[in-house]
């Protein structure tokens, strides 16, 4: 899946390799700001990050897809909306809390896209309001109205770092992907390590271009791009309130060959959606599972999820245990939950391009076993160190290699496929979620 | 759900407590033995224990359920043949190693059965084997055969401790419950603490009851009651692939009201769901979900599951953090990802006993943090101690008290409802499957 297989030495090597990525298109400007605040149900001063990204010039031109849980956040409601309006000038974002079912939210958010509109001179339905953070809490509105002109004040060309750093929340690290067309670019930006299962949707992405693509187009491919990218990944099986996928054209540029535009686009979402997993929280694998065989599409992806988000699976690729049982338990549950019948006997497995299970048994002997582990500790992206005051941390702020645990699967059983990506179940994970308000 | 609130103030009065369950009705013997051995995939000694039930005369009046698992081990597909049977004399029950999709693994477990049915004078196909531990390797048969003539000279009367301890492999102390019925009792026999989303059965149930009633009816109740039931528990949403209830009538005492004895049943079976989710890996908090107002019992209870198998509500609860925000996540991403429309502005839950959301928001403040995360501490089974050697381990041997997290959905939306059991996301969760074979 990803267009390279990257390795990161050090830091100052993520951070140069990064630069080279957040390039910002022409006709876009990114400003942030950060302030402290305390958030009313829970009274605890937090800090707050405010990102501003503006175009040059609104655009008619941009596409979103949203999350589909039932209970989505206020500027999901908001944000599907906008996408009747006839030009969008700028995304407001928040990170800290996420503004989902908050008594008040969608006022919230308006007044907020409202304040950024007044400051941009944009009508206030140019302006797309987005948050990350907290569900149930509701926007320090005051205090946002008031760090606002600061953002605004500091929007520049030229680099999509402020961005990629200003929306996290749990995040490790910033991410950002770039592509080149013809004389122009798309870059993606992307937020999420937790709650992630996007379901036709996922996280904080915003995709920009400044390649002239028009709506209608830019709409259809974000649907068909999303569906081979964010939705074939998984951290921890959650679906987020607030997924959010935008993808925004400048038009500074003349419009591309349509085929070649949306290849590049597949693989800046393929490429982040990988980024996603790798700084998924607590995940100290990325496991890559290729489900082939299948009668239908549908099956394929669903098996890749359920062996993704098999928790006994997860906790013994942690351990770089090669419990493969765990694995083909996953297929069989998913399997047999559906009624679907698959004559075992045609089944073929592998890890690491090792053979596991074919002819309906599986295939394990000591000298497998110890190649097994290999494989898996040459996946793991760093080791577990003891926990500070109880507390396991990840020891790293960027991902040292791309490596995966590259699982294949062979239904043997018709034509579809899938890849599918998922993380490992760590002590991290747990650490970082049995207490993450605090 | 339990029909006692129980409290274990000591060990000491958890075993007495335990005697007074584990009363084997008349008809029944137990006969254990422990040997040790070296499995042939991964070479490293280890201790097994074979447990065999038998009956004074072998019985026509059993039933069983199994897995639903698309893969299941060589014992399900023998013990579906052995419904058609005449009678049943036998159980032979090993743990650590659970014969599924091992080469030769059905020929592996007939072999063992059928050297149990020799020594006790039955026909081979009157013993049916069941096996739980690793998926993937094979049975040690020939240690498995020696050791035999120890586990039937060691059959006797009165208690069923032995076979409630023989059973377990990472349970943390066993589980046996018990009702009277008439002259007659019903007793219930479980293993399981990982892998357990039991879909239309569970782990290793045996439920032993002396009261004559017949097979047909036996088998009509135990779908009613396991639906009721186990079918309604999730400790990490992973399906065993040996999954087997089964429940036999020594017919000792003559045939009780078949109304009282399937209310009687029933409360076995949920008394004991409770004790497999108690006793969960890493368990330290019990999760109740009572979900009511759903316009079918299906869509009531894949809520439940949905908020009892969220990872980030899940370790939240580890936490005693009252992150109620994820539990809503948790109920709008099934809702969303089956296109099922609620109006969220009917729908109440809490925590509890405290409303947490109503009106389609939430319903949180600084005093209701408070008294929520009282409510979380009050249901912890145990505070989690600093790891030994990197790993964690729960310091407990048996269940302290009965206290569950109350949660209570009303959807708003129908008649129909479901309670669900399952616990929370932990550290000790982590450590027992991250390295489980070693």
């Amino acid at each position: 899946m990803p267009s390279t297989d990257l390795t990161f030495a050090d830091r100052s090597s993520h951070r140069a390799w990064l630069a080279t990525q957040a390039i910002l298109p022409a006709g876009f400007r990114v400003g942030t700001c950060r302030f402290e605040f305390t958030p009313r149900e829970a009274p605890k001063p937090s800090r707050m990050t405010l990102t501003l990204l503006a175009l040059e010039r609104p655009t008619a031109d941009f596409a979103a897809v949203f999350t589909r849980n039932a209970f989505p956040g206020a500027p999901i409601l908001v944000g599907r909306a906008r996408l009747a309006e006839p030009a969008l000038g700028a995304i407001i974002i928040n990170n800290k809390i996420s503004n989902v079912c908050a008594p008040g939210g969608v006022a919230d958010a308006e007044r907020v896209a409202g304040a950024a509109a007044a400051l941009l001179g944009l009508p206030p339905t140019a302006v797309l309001p987005c948050s990350t953070g907290v569900i149930g809490w509701g926007l320090p509105v005051d205090a946002m109205l008031q760090a606002l002109p600061e953002a605004v004040a500091a929007l520049r060309p030229g680099s999509a770092l402020p961005m990629a750093e200003g929306i996290v929340t749990t995040d490790l690290y910033p991410k950002v992907r770039r592509a080149t067309v013809g004389q122009g670019s798309i870059i993606g930006i992307a937020k999420g390590a937790g709650m992630v299962e996007p379901n036709l949707a996922t996280m904080l992405v915003y995709l920009l271009t400044d390649l002239a693509v028009p709506r209608e187009a830019l709409r259809a491919m974000l649907q068909r791009v999303v569906a081979d990218s964010f939705n074939t990944i998984s951290v921890d099986s959650d679906t987020s309130t607030s997924d959010t996928v935008a993808l925004l054209s400048s038009g500074a540029v003349p419009a591309p060959d349509l085929t070649a535009f949306e290849a590049a686009l597949r693989q800046v979402c393929r490429d982040l959606a990988e980024d996603v997993v790798r700084n998924g929280e607590g995940v100290r694998h990325v496991i890559r599972v290729r489900l082939s065989g299948a009668p239908s599409a549908e099956l394929a992806r669903g098996l890749g999820k359920a062996i993704v988000n098999a928790p006994l699976f997860k906790c013994a690729v942690a351990g770089n245990d090669p419990n493969v049982g765990r694995l083909v338990q996953a297929i069989g549950k998913h399997l047999g939950a559906r009624g679907e019948t698959i004559d075992a006997s045609r089944v073929r497995a592998s890890m690491g391009g090792i053979e596991i299970f074919s002819g309906g048994v599986f295939r394990l002997d000591p000298t497998k076993e110890a190649a097994l582990i290999a494989h898996l500790r040459g996946a793991e992206l760093y080791a577990s160190a003891a926990p500070q005051d109880g507390v396991f941390s990840a020891p790293i702020d960027y991902p040292p290699h791309e490596r995966c645990v590259d699982i294949e699967v062979d239904l043997g059983a018709g034509s579809h496929a899938a890849t599918v990506l998922g993380g490992d179940l760590t002590h991290e994970y747990v650490s970082e979620n049995a207490d993450y308000r605090s």
